[in-house]
């Protein structure tokens, strides 16, 4: 799999590739991963890349030539269709089920816009998809496309150890991971509760299940809806909803 | 403000300030962001900081030891007790309202988990609130701690050229930004709309506002419930909701 990110700060994106996730995959060969400097497909003299709005308002906007001038020379160089991506808090809001589906794909391009904006005539000229990272303002589309890269790279077969290290994880089975504890046994006068070092495993699986759902229940209960849950979590979290009673 | 990033990589963090809006605010001396190292404050001989989960399982877990002690080092060189921040898929999900409160603190210390996790007795010692940054699953927590401080500096007072620039962007309205255009006036046979050109200021603004209005129901119809909208906003919504009968 190949990922381009078309950006303005590429030693910024290239700095994070290789103390990350995609430094380990980028080593596998399972996946390439690349930052392309905007600024190099400038056609103008003193490389400007960008301009006043039209209509009026603050900032500056990127203009249209430079970045469809740099996506042509990487999709002109790709075999496929490469699939591009613009990251923006106008897209759709990234969820783990996209990544998953975005890692599948052979060939990504995830444009970077800054300053105030991009030039809508580029995004709709080449643009397939606009992703959020969520509902807040960042200064530029390179913190979300790391993300999104970090993301999609855990994904892609080969870069970590096995399919049960992410099939596990927090929201890929639509819950938040229980409580977690390692070495010492006792640290700063708490110790691990004591199912943990029971060496019953039906009993830890048990408890993990259960903490999760607890968990879930407190912080994200939205998360639940779409959880797959069996009678005895049904039970368990009927047992959180009534408290009161209990303590009766 | 200060905020400290508790990590075991703080070049990548570092990288990242610099070539971004948070390398402005530290020119300015209204932020100061500095990149920790848990490592440097192992106990162990040779320098771990992760063990073996409890109760078994993939993965290897960060211990409470040198983080607590890495804290301890960043409280007792504080005038304040520091907001501690665990950036994690278990916290909630941050908001650009969140993200304004938490740029009103005098000093935040963000704690970046890493392999599978953290010990848990660490995080009710120390945490004082968990945050994500959405709901998907990454390597660790450095682009989430490096999203929430690029999110939190701009909004820190003089850090952008002035309260404008922001206050009218996506989501800090709950509306979702028009489409925006630059020079030059054509570009591969596409014109910039006619009213930006018009000179008619209310009309440009009326232009913006509606095409506002329009890509929020298109794209995020949710966030229209948390919007402040008048009478013509709401006119102009109901008109989008039926233009079936505007065509016959």
């Amino acid at each position: 799999m190949r990922i381009d990110i078309m950006t303005l700060f590429p030693e910024m994106c290239e700095a994070v590739f290789t103390q990350s996730i995609v430094g380990r995959a980028l080593q596998t060969g399972k996946l390439s991963v690349s930052a392309v400097n905007i600024r190099d497909y400038s056609a103008d003299k003193h490389n400007r890349v960008d301009d006043t709005p039209y209509g009026g308002g603050m900032g500056m906007l990127m203009q249209a030539q430079p970045i469809y001038d740099c996506y042509r020379a990487l999709a002109d160089a790709s075999e496929t269709k490469p699939h591009v991506i613009y990251l923006s808090p106008q897209g759709k809001v990234l969820t783990q089920q996209r990544a998953k589906e975005l890692a599948g794909y052979d060939h990504l391009v995830l444009l970077c816009g800054h300053y105030e904006g991009v030039d809508e005539r580029v995004l709709e000229e080449i643009v397939d998809e606009e992703l959020s990272i969520g509902d807040y303002v960042l200064t530029g589309g390179e913190l979300p496309a790391l993300v999104l890269t970090d993301c999609i790279a855990r994904m892609v077969d080969g870069v970590l150890p096995n399919e049960e290290a992410y099939s596990q994880e927090s929201h890929y089975a639509s819950l938040l991971e229980h409580p977690q504890y390692t070495k010492p046994y006792e640290w700063n006068g708490r110790t691990v509760p004591d199912v943990l070092v029971s060496g019953h495993h039906a009993n830890i699986e048990k408890w993990k299940r259960q903490e999760s759902l607890r968990r879930t229940f407190l912080r994200r209960p939205e998360l639940l809806e779409n959880a797959q849950l069996d009678k005895s979590d049904r039970k368990f979290l009927e047992s959180l909803q009534k408290p009161a009673e209990d303590l009766d």
